[in-house]
């Protein structure tokens, strides 16, 4: 399988990560490519026509994503180690993993507000708008630090790699402070062989 | 169940329709709110800390988003008729629904930039960046559009409420030009009283 991705990309890297966990990572050919929202790459778009990493195409040419499709695919491999969680924990879990993402979500957008979109043209009310997410989404997520304790599961590989993706790309928002359960969750998981394979340069 | 929602989210929309199809609709208690990128709403926020709709609050509290994660918790109630895909149809399903889903992340995004955000302040690079997301997501639809064909499961369902948002929010843009196949499939799909329910006013 070719997975195409590019290193920076948080939601990439969550697959990667939960590759790595299942102990499937080996089976992936990675492919990296280069992705901008401005200016759509040939040969991702060609596999997804959103022109977005991250994309897994099958040994028969059949591409998958989102991000979300391909852990779920993955995690179905046989011989792939345990990295959903388990019957009553699921709805929490999901919903964890959509939190994770929303957060990204939005920090990508900010990302592209602040360093891509020419500075003459950027909105600070977005701006806010976007950051107020990621702040309530980090809240939340020191609120209910006791789901970070347990197995590397999806939802908690992807709560780190948006923990990461703040310390990539804002490290002048200081998301550890006032939250130091997230904080000490993201110090013990960073350490993971999977977290420290995948750690964008 | 709460069901927190605004009428012209098409994500919503996607939720209420499955509802509707899965023959449950009647157990969600309709609960509108107006949200915005650039003003968070407290009553949603208060239940996503990302502060989008939909949202679904189950009887015991607790709250459930995003879409996707709502529709598969619908789909599993007792007594919900089958929404989704079976075994083998699953993963294509899965990434038509991803899909419809990134279609739609980009007409969401086009319509903030050029109906929100201040004149002077949109970028035309960003406008066609999204808006070639739109136009490849449905070449990509009509290419394959005997995937449209079928039950009404939650790929199929995705895809027709990306389409009538098209229709409610970019109505100058002929998306049924040159897409035969997409364009029947919506003539049809759209009479259905599922659709007919929860078309925005």
């Amino acid at each position: 399988m070719k997975f195409i991705y590019t290193p920076a990309s948080p939601f990439a890297r969550k697959v990667l990560v939960a590759a790595h966990e299942a102990g499937i990572a080996g089976r992936l050919q990675l492919v990296e490519q280069a992705v901008s929202p401005v200016a759509r790459n040939p040969e991702v778009a060609a596999r997804n026509p959103l022109a977005k990493v991250p994309v897994l195409e099958l040994d028969d040419g059949t591409p998958l994503y989102d991000s979300r499709v391909i852990v779920a695919y993955l995690a179905e491999l046989p011989g792939a180690a345990s990295i959903m969680p388990p019957g009553a924990q699921r709805w929490p879990a999901l919903r964890l993993h959509a939190l994770a993402d929303g957060l990204l979500d939005a920090a990508v957008l900010l990302r592209y507000e602040t360093a891509l979109r020419p500075v003459a043209l950027r909105w600070p009310e977005w701006i806010d708008g976007q950051m107020g997410k990621v702040r309530a989404a980090l809240d939340s997520i020191e609120a209910d630090a006791a789901a970070l304790q347990g197995p590397a599961t999806v939802e908690r590989i992807a709560v780190a790699c948006a923990l990461g993706y703040l310390d990539f790309r804002f490290a002048g928002e200081d998301w550890r402070c006032g939250r130091p359960g997230a904080a000490a969750f993201y110090e013990a998981f960073s350490q993971r062989p999977s977290m420290k394979a995948t750690a964008p340069a």
